[in-house]
């Protein structure tokens, strides 16, 4: 299993805090060693960092966590593989451009059997998620020739991931910068921090923000993770089959 | 105007040397100072590192130089916008999936009136240079269903550039992992490094390497740059129109 990380916000805002957490679970707190990866939204831009190695051990990672990078969607993973060599080619997350966006992926979960039609967009790698991710793809292009507004995308997503976790499990965080979609199959948390905004305490290293200091009154900050990322904040917990789209921080809809 | 660099080797390489000379012209020795980005082929994987801010003063720079990536192929770029806004979005290098490969784009120069016809393919930034990119890969895509013999995509790959020479200014370099394709419309220069391996001293930083000390006897290793960027060696010179392919450190082909 791999853990997840997602964040939408209504300004810039660095995810230095909640990844410090994720990537101590990256071999350190948690076994997750296969590679990580992080995507962060500038603009219509898309900064990526990923590394093959154990996150806690990646040069690459402390990078991430001196130099805050700021963003108002991001989309980070930590693996630990089952389906697919560790190498960067099968590392989340996964982006491709459709409709002149690029769209960025990240996958918690396996699927059984899993073979879907050749389409345009193919797997580089050859993981299961990456299939799915381009699965996906393919039918919303089969669908619109342009971008459509994001609720006449909403039944296609929802429908193509009921249909991909029943194939087994399927955890995932979708974005093309403007929103972020998150899917749980079996297991997802979120958080969403306003004011008045208080202190966090990470579960998985000896950190403590107050984020009062750090932001604005008028802040909006979302974060999805695999597993609530701090111990003294009310974390809610997807059910699953339940789905979030999330745009600045908010909940745009869900279901 | 912009700067390209290029490595294609036999062996998994590193390129600290020569991304040093060229980091020193984003904005220190050079005018380059809108943005930089590099990305090396690890496997099928690409590890993208772009920064819309200067090289020299750039954090993420800074990593690339003291953390080695080795690679076969590496495509990077140094950017003086004169198309397109300065921003992430419009950062080289340019990367796209074709055929199950991530296929990577440089540009120097630009183009005049290019409005190429709508594709699969979408720019996601506004520069000359992704539209051309784009461009090409549509034509790529509309002239093949799978990945053909490199032998057979050249004639294509060659007619495009030629085209867009015409329109304009267009050094550029493209690579999908497995060869690195080098187009000069006005300036381009590279040098092979092979046995016996002597010192090399860069032009832009007080900097000499002594080759032979880090490589085997069986190392070939190429590099593409629009200006030398050693002095104490033999660069060759691109002549304009004339185009190189490589693979693994040699010369596949060129016209």
């Amino acid at each position: 299993m791999c853990e997840l990380l997602g964040m939408s916000a209504n300004v810039p805002t660095d995810i230095v805090f909640s990844f410090t957490g994720l990537m101590r679970r990256g071999g350190e707190t948690g076994p997750h060693r296969d590679g990580w990866g992080i995507g962060f939204y500038e603009g219509r831009g898309l900064r990526l960092f990923q590394d093959p190695q154990a996150s806690a051990d990646s040069e690459v990672a402390r990078l991430v966590q001196r130099y805050p990078v700021k963003s108002t969607a991001v989309i980070g993973h930590i693996r630990q593989a089952n389906v697919g060599a560790v190498n960067l080619a099968n590392t989340h997350p996964f982006v491709r451009e459709l409709w002149g966006r690029y769209w960025c992926f990240a996958h918690n979960g396996q699927l059984a059997h899993f073979e879907p039609a050749a389409g345009l967009y193919q797997p580089v790698g050859d993981t299961d998620s990456e299939a799915a991710f381009c699965d996906l793809l393919n039918r919303l292009r089969a669908a619109f020739t342009t971008m459509p507004d994001v609720a006449a995308l909403l039944p296609l997503l929802v429908a193509a991931c009921d249909e991909y976790r029943s194939k087994g499990v399927f955890n995932c965080l979708l974005s093309n910068g403007d929103w972020l979609f998150s899917y749980c199959s079996t297991k997802l948390a979120c958080i969403t921090r306003r004011a008045p905004f208080g202190p966090a305490t990470l579960k998985d290293a000896d950190l403590t923000v107050n984020f009062q200091a750090e932001t604005s009154a008028d802040d909006v900050v979302s974060i999805i993770a695999t597993e609530p990322l701090t111990d003294n904040e009310n974390w809610q917990l997807y059910q699953p089959g339940q789905w979030v789209l999330w745009r600045q921080g908010d909940v745009l809809a869900q279901g």
